[in-house]
C-alpha cells in the first residue's frame, strides 16, 4: 500500500492519537495541519518556506489544476510535485467540492457532473473515473474519492441518497485507480448532520479496503457543537490502523477539538487566506495588522512567535507593506499564520505524547481567548 | 567621508571603470545597478532573496516614504535599513523626480516645491531643507540633493533657470545635511541635452565638494544617442575620484554603454516592472512568458542563467503561476530578472578587469539582439 498508518500513542488524558503517515514522499507526523496550495503553489510561499516552517504535507486541487494548466501538462512535467517543485508529500482533493459549490453551474447525474468553468464558462464534466485520471495525471501521494458533498441544511431523504451515490462513486473510484502502488485513495464519509447516515456512509466505505478515510461534509455552515457530535459519532467507526482526514478545518479551535476527538489531518485555506487580508492569528488571539494603532508599533506580530516573520519584522513594518499593497507583506503575514498553526500542531503532538492534551487546550485558550473573538477563530 | 570612491583599473579597450564605493554599511562593486524598492521594499523580494542574488546596494524613495509610512516612524524604528531589514547599503533618492512627474499637481518656488500627495490629495511641500530632514531619517548611506529634473524636451532658458536652481538647492542641501559623518550626499547634474548646460551645472555642482556626483535629467524620452552624447561631454566633467551614478537608467544596452562612458552606479525599475507583466530578460533577448507557445515548455526561462528560478522552475510552471495571478510567480520573474542584470555587471566587472569591455558587448548583443528589440531593451 502506498500510505501506511503508525500510531505511536494516544493520549491518556484526551484520547488524541500520535501517528506517522507514510507516504512515497516522506513521513507526516500527525496530527497535522496541512497548507493548502490551491493552484500548485500555497500562495505567495516557495518550497524552500515551506519546508523552513515545517510543513511535512501540502494541499492541492484537483478542479482548479484541472481547468488551468491541465493535468496533461502536469504530467508531462513529471507529475506535480516536479512541476511545482516540491518533494514531500502532496495531498490532491478530488474536485468534488469545488464542482458541488458551483450550484447554479452544474447538474449532478449519477455517472457524474457536468459543469461549467468558473474561468471561461467551458462546459466540463468530472465523474469518477476523470477524478482519478486526473489525480493519477498528477501523482499525489494521496488523492480523493471523487464525493457528493451535501450543503447544510439538507433534507434527510436526500442527504441519504447523496451518500449512497457517493460510495457508487468510491467504488468505481478504487476500480479505476490506475496507480494504487505508489498514489493512496482516501474515502470520504458523509451524511450530513445524521447520525444514522454517518454510521451507514462509514460502514460501506470501510467495508472496501481504503488506505485512509476523511470526514466530509463538515465545516459548511453549521455550528461547531454539531459538528463535534458528528465526528464524535463517526470517528469511532473508523479502522484505527488508517490516517483520519477532517477536510476542510483549520481555525485553532477546531484543530484542537478535532484531535481530541481522534482526527489525524487537517487542511484549512483560513491562514493563507485572512493572511491576505493583513489578519493574523497570534498567541494572544486575532490581530489585524492593518489597525492604526499598529503604526508606531515597533515589536514583532507575536512576541511568542519564533517565525521568520516575527524574528525580523515589525508591526510598524508589516502594517506599512500591508496599507501600501505590497506583496511582501502578504509574504509576512503569510509565513506567520502557517507557522503559528504548524507550531500549534507540534505543541499539539508534544501534549499528547506527554498525556496532557486537554491541560495544553486550556492554557492555550487561555491566552489565546476563543470564543471572545468575533470571527469564529 | 561618509562615502569613498577606490579605482581598481581603467579598462584599456573601453575606458570603462571598475572600482568599489566604501559605504557605512559596505562596500558596492562598481559598475554597479541598484534594485528599486520604492516603498521599502523591492516589489515581492526578502532581503535574503536580494543576498543570494548578491544586490550590494538597494535605492529607495523619498517622496513615498514621506507620504507613507512617513519618515518619523521610519526615524523611529532605527532608519530604514532597521525597517526593512536590510543591512547593506542604502541609496534614497531626493523626491525631486516624483514631486516634478506630478506636473498639475505642484507649483515650483525657490524655497521649493508645493504639491498634492497622489495618495490622499494632502497638500504638502519639499524643499532642500526639507529632503535633507527626510533623508536624515531615513539614514540611507547615499543621499540625493534636491534637483529639478527639466522635462524633455524643454526651452533652453527654462533649462538653464531649473539647473542653477538646482545648484542653489544643492547649496542648501549641503548647508541643512545633518549627518555627513555617516551619510553621503551626491549633487546631481542636469542642463537638460545642452552640452553648454550641462557643462555650467558640471562646474558648478563640482566646485563644492560632494562625495559623489549623477546624472540627472536623462531617460526621459530622449533617443538613446542624444542620452549618449550627454554622457560623453559630461562625464569627463566630474571628478575622477568620486563615484559617478547615471539615473533611471537599467536596460542591458544602457547598462554596457553607459559603463563604457565612464558610470559607475545605475538605478531603474525596468526589470522589476516588467517581471511584473510577466516579461523576462534572457540571453537570447525578451521573453514574455505568458505567450501560449511556453505552456508545455519544461525548459527554464534562460538555459544560461544560474538564478533560483531557472534552477527549479519551468516556463510552463511560471507561465502557470502568471496567467492563474500566484504573485509567486512574479517572485519567480522578478529574482529572474534582477538577477539577470546583476549577472550582467558581474561580467562587465570582469571584462573590465581583463581590458576586453568592447568585446564584451559585441558578443552579448550577438546574442541578446540589441535593436531586434520592439520594446527598447
Amino acid at each position: 500500500m502506498a500510505i501506511t498508518y503508525e500510531l505511536i500513542k494516544t493520549c491518556k488524558q484526551s484520547g488524541a492519537r500520535l501517528g506517522r503517515v507514510h507516504t512515497p514522499h516522506g513521513i507526516i507526523e500527525t496530527p497535522a495541519f496541512m497548507p493548502v496550495g490551491t493552484q500548485a503553489t500555497v500562495k505567495t510561499m516557495s518550497p524552500e518556506e515551506l519546508k523552513q516552517m515545517d510543513a511535512h504535507i501540502i494541499l492541492s486541487n484537483t478542479y482548479h489544476l484541472f481547468i488551468r494548466p491541465g493535468h496533461e501538462i502536469v504530467r508531462q512535467a513529471g507529475g506535480l510535485h516536479k512541476f511545482m517543485n516540491w518533494d514531500r508529500p502532496i495531498l490532491t482533493d478530488s474536485g468534488g467540492f469545488q464542482v458541488f459549490s458551483l450550484s447554479n453551474m452544474r447538474k449532478i447525474k449519477e455517472e457524474g457532473v457536468e459543469f461549467r468553468s468558473h474561468l471561461n464558462g467551458d462546459k466540463l464534466f468530472l465523474s469518477p473515473e476523470k477524478a482519478m485520471e486526473i489525480q493519477n495525471a498528477l501523482g499525489s501521494d494521496i488523492m480523493m474519492a471523487f464525493d457528493e458533498c451535501a450543503p447544510y441544511p439538507a433534507e434527510y431523504d436526500y442527504v441519504k441518497k447523496s451518500l449512497e451515490r457517493t460510495t457508487r462513486w468510491a467504488e468505481r473510484c478504487l476500480q479505476s485507480h490506475a496507480r494504487p502502488h505508489d498514489q493512496g485513495l482516501f474515502a470520504i464519509v458523509q451524511g450530513g448532520m445524521f447520525e444514522d447516515l454517518r454510521r451507514q456512509s462509514a460502514s460501506e466505505l470501510t467495508s472496501m479496503d481504503f488506505p485512509g478515510y476523511a470526514i466530509g461534509g463538515l465545516s459548511v455552515g453549521e455550528p461547531k457543537d454539531l459538528m463535534y457530535n458528528v465526528l464524535e459519532c463517526t470517528v469511532p467507526l473508523l479502522p484505527a490502523d488508517k490516517p483520519r482526514y477532517l477536510m476542510g478545518v483549520g481555525s485553532p479551535d477546531a484543530l484542537l477539538d478535532g484531535s481530541i476527538r481522534g482526527i489525524d489531518m487537517f487542511d484549512c485555506v483560513l491562514p493563507t487566506r485572512i493572511a491576505r487580508n493583513g489578519t493574523t492569528m497570534t498567541s494572544s488571539g486575532r490581530l489585524v495588522i492593518r489597525n492604526a494603532k499598529y503604526a508606531e508599533d515597533f515589536g514583532p506580530l507575536d512576541p511568542e512567535c519564533s517565525c521568520y516573520t516575527c524574528k525580523n519584522y515589525s508591526r510598524a513594518y508589516i502594517r506599512h507593506l500591508i496599507k501600501a499593497d505590497e506583496s511582501f507583506g502578504i509574504r509576512l503575514t503569510t509565513i506567520h499564520n502557517l507557522h503559528f498553526l504548524l507550531q500549534l500542531m507540534r505543541n499539539v503532538r508534544k501534549a499528547i505524547l506527554e498525556d496532557r492534551l486537554l491541560d495544553f487546550r486550556d492554557a492555550f485558550f487561555a491566552q489565546y481567548g476563543l470564543f471572545e473573538n468575533t470571527k469564529g477563530f
